[in-house]
């Protein structure tokens, strides 16, 4: 999949393949471990991830990494609060695993704001996805316990749970490795 | 200010005040207390705030209410996952004072993003807007104490520190009222 595949079946079903986007995108590969975006650094894309495993996380200190989430083929993702305000990222964007990625320059996306409804529309639908996301997140913290959102990601997102180390979804959940094979060894 | 004032001066000063809306709002009145939105309600407006305010709010069980935002003139509130999702709302929504807000319909916005380049403009800022907002706050909570963060708001809103009562400004912050209390007393 595409952005135009993504735009044609999430956005307008009347976009057809052969129209032209309202930005310009270019084709990058990533190796596994290769750093996207770096703390501090300001984000100066979005990318659309078509093959790989790519994963944001938060640094409080050395050994406390805290992992915001991960990203699987057709979805968005880029160092979004960067790329609205172009401060310091705040997060670290890395490559899980060798990546095929579809890069739009921030610029380039700023411009077709000015004069394309697709564009809007399509900055609008990611946003309120994002917003969607990050608000069912924090509800999940507050109200499940830690054994139930795990359970949750086991029902929801059964890719995650097969293609992501223990120690790596422990971080996700913000408990230690070891409370996650406690968990494991009750539920399977 | 109205939602034409707003687009004029945050989405496109081409916007003239007698441009027509890509969607019809009416003017509503609210008394003190009023509550807006209810637990459950599927949210079927979006409102911009004229006059008054305005506070969000979660609780978690009886005695434990958790203020999510107060808003102030000048700003869009709903209980915007319920109103994008149509699921029912997991906030409630209450005047704090008398209010005058500007309401658009749920089903009337949805029909102006089919079509209008506006809509979707508007619809995408305010979107990423929240998105910044609850980033940040989510950011301060993990980083910084509450008496920064109670001096963060003194800095940076103090129109929420002046019209809003101690002990809802502690539910804000998340602290007992009492720690509240200690804090205002190192700092002023």
């Amino acid at each position: 999949m595409s952005i135009k595949h993504f735009i044609q079946s999430q956005i307008n079903s009347n976009f057809k393949l052969e129209d032209e986007l309202p930005f310009p995108t270019r084709i990058k590969h990533l190796a596994k471990n290769d750093i996207i975006t770096k703390y501090h650094q300001i984000e100066q894309n979005a990318y659309f991830l078509l093959n790989g495993i790519v994963k944001i996380s938060m640094i409080r200190n050395e050994e406390d990494e805290r992992i915001l989430e991960f990203f699987f083929p057709n979805s968005f993702f880029s160092s979004y609060t960067s790329f609205l305000t172009q401060e310091p990222s705040n997060v670290e964007i890395q490559a899980l695993s060798d990546c095929e990625v579809e890069v739009i320059k921030q610029s380039d996306m700023q411009e077709a704001y000015k004069t394309s409804m697709l564009a809007n529309e399509l900055g609008r639908i990611v946003a309120e996805k994002y917003y969607i996301h990050k608000t069912n997140r924090e509800k999940d913290f507050l109200t499940k316990s830690a054994t139930e959102r795990y359970q949750a990601l086991v029902n929801y997102r059964p890719e995650l749970v097969q293609q992501i180390p223990v120690h790596q979804i422990a971080k996700y959940l913000g408990i230690e490795a070891e409370s996650l094979s406690r968990i494991r060894k009750t539920i399977f």
